[in-house]
């Protein structure tokens, strides 16, 4: 089974399939088929993708030497279950930061998690090649197999169990969710002082840059970490027709000080 | 006065003070001289940017075009009285965000803010032609002076009032303080379960890349948006030895969800 020989079918067209359909593609990859309880949106990623067939039925997949599941967390296991029932020896890969790799490995002897850890917008151009995929395989044969698919995806491999995994998911989500929140925060407050947000883009880039060579508890400015109790009241004041963003300016700005609290003591 | 000509008084030796000498110096300011309460860190900063004075007393400095109080939020009021009782009729200038001109220009004629925004380290090397300058000044004469002044240290300049300053300020904590302590956050999960933390790099480089063709609150993904409970609970589940992270998690993620609510009812 050499790279370029890779059949591989989709079940799922949102956006995790979809750039894996798109970057499988590019590889080389052969796309067997891609699976939508929609056929419009399967038929739509077929013809962007090459896919041969497009279809709203699990059972009517083509063979294929790998079925990725990139469909919700939630409904998982009840795809691989019927995955299970049309095609029990297919080699079976979900894409799920949260979902443990046993959801399927209980289905199919061959078994992986393949979890690329990105924002992915469907409209957005992604490059794939520099995205972390994160592997847990049923077996060392299941993982030798995923490593030769993920290859063909990226350069960036982990080996990362389920319990890993989802502290991995939680990690991202301060790391990505709460972090943009605090710049969409930041961005409202300006708009409505009638200032250009953009202009803190220097700043924001420079914290990005900065974790290259220090780490971010190193790195950490400002009042909260001087407990500068002049500015940090003058801060929660000047958020006083905000109660909500009041309570979370407090907050983050206690968590930062308990952080270096705890640096200084170790 | 063209621009090799000018010539400065530094009044501080901290970390902007270091910056904007330095970033003087190269533009080819004379440094006619460094005031610190402490000689020693004057005599550093002025050898390391050939200053002709260091002093620990206000009142020894030498005749300049601009004299550049970056010291401590809470003295520069002071600071500017002592100059004004030996200098009476410099340009004075402060560099806080959270400082109003006036502390200053109720002692100078010619007065101005020139506030860089950015996260300065003393041992860093720093790129002050990028770094946003935002201006305020007492008069247009003085106006016209601090411009030529900042144009010899940074392409971006930013003209804003004294309460706009101050909301900047409290949108750089947001931006900058809150964004990096969620990457120490993240980075700490992952240490804990032996995972590279430098994993994670891609993703906020994403995050903050977005910003260039995306406003945040667009570009936010994740269970908080989408309010997936399944996620939300494990998430909160898997902190239940940290109730401060989970309280965090907690309002970090209400406060997504009433972001998009307002949204999408705008």
């Amino acid at each position: 089974m050499s790279n370029d020989l890779y059949r591989v079918c989709l079940i799922g067209s949102g956006n995790v399939a979809t750039h894996i359909g798109r970057a499988l593609h590019q590889s080389g990859c052969i796309i067997s088929g891609v699976y939508s309880k929609n056929i419009q949106h399967a038929q739509a990623l077929c013809s962007e993708i090459a896919g041969n067939v497009a279809v709203d039925n699990v059972s009517l997949l083509p063979e294929a030497d790998f079925y990725i599941i990139s469909v919700k967390d939630a409904v998982i296991g009840e795809v691989a279950k019927r995955l299970k029932s049309c095609k029990p020896d297919a080699f079976c890969i979900h894409t799920s930061g949260s979902i443990p790799l046993d959801v399927i490995s209980k289905h199919f002897v061959q078994s992986a998690v393949v979890y690329p850890l990105q924002t992915i917008s469907k409209n957005e151009l992604m490059d794939f090649g520099n995205t972390p995929l994160f592997i847990e395989a049923a077996n060392s044969d299941s993982l030798q197999r995923a490593v030769l698919l993920a290859k063909s995806l990226s350069t960036k491999i982990y080996f990362l169990d389920s319990a890993q995994r989802k502290r991995l998911h939680l990690a991202a989500v301060f790391a990505n969710n709460f972090s943009n929140h605090c710049f969409a925060i930041a961005y409202d407050l300006l708009k409505h002082a009638d200032i250009d947000p953009s202009c803190l883009q220097p700043i924001i880039q420079h914290t990005v840059d900065k974790l290259a060579y220090m780490s971010p508890t190193e790195a950490q400015t400002g009042p909260a970490v001087r407990w500068d109790t002049n500015v940090l009241d003058a801060h929660q004041n000047a958020l006083d027709g905000n109660p909500d963003l009041q309570t979370l300016y407090k907050l983050m700005s206690k968590s930062i000080h308990a952080f270096h609290d705890k640096l200084r003591s170790e």
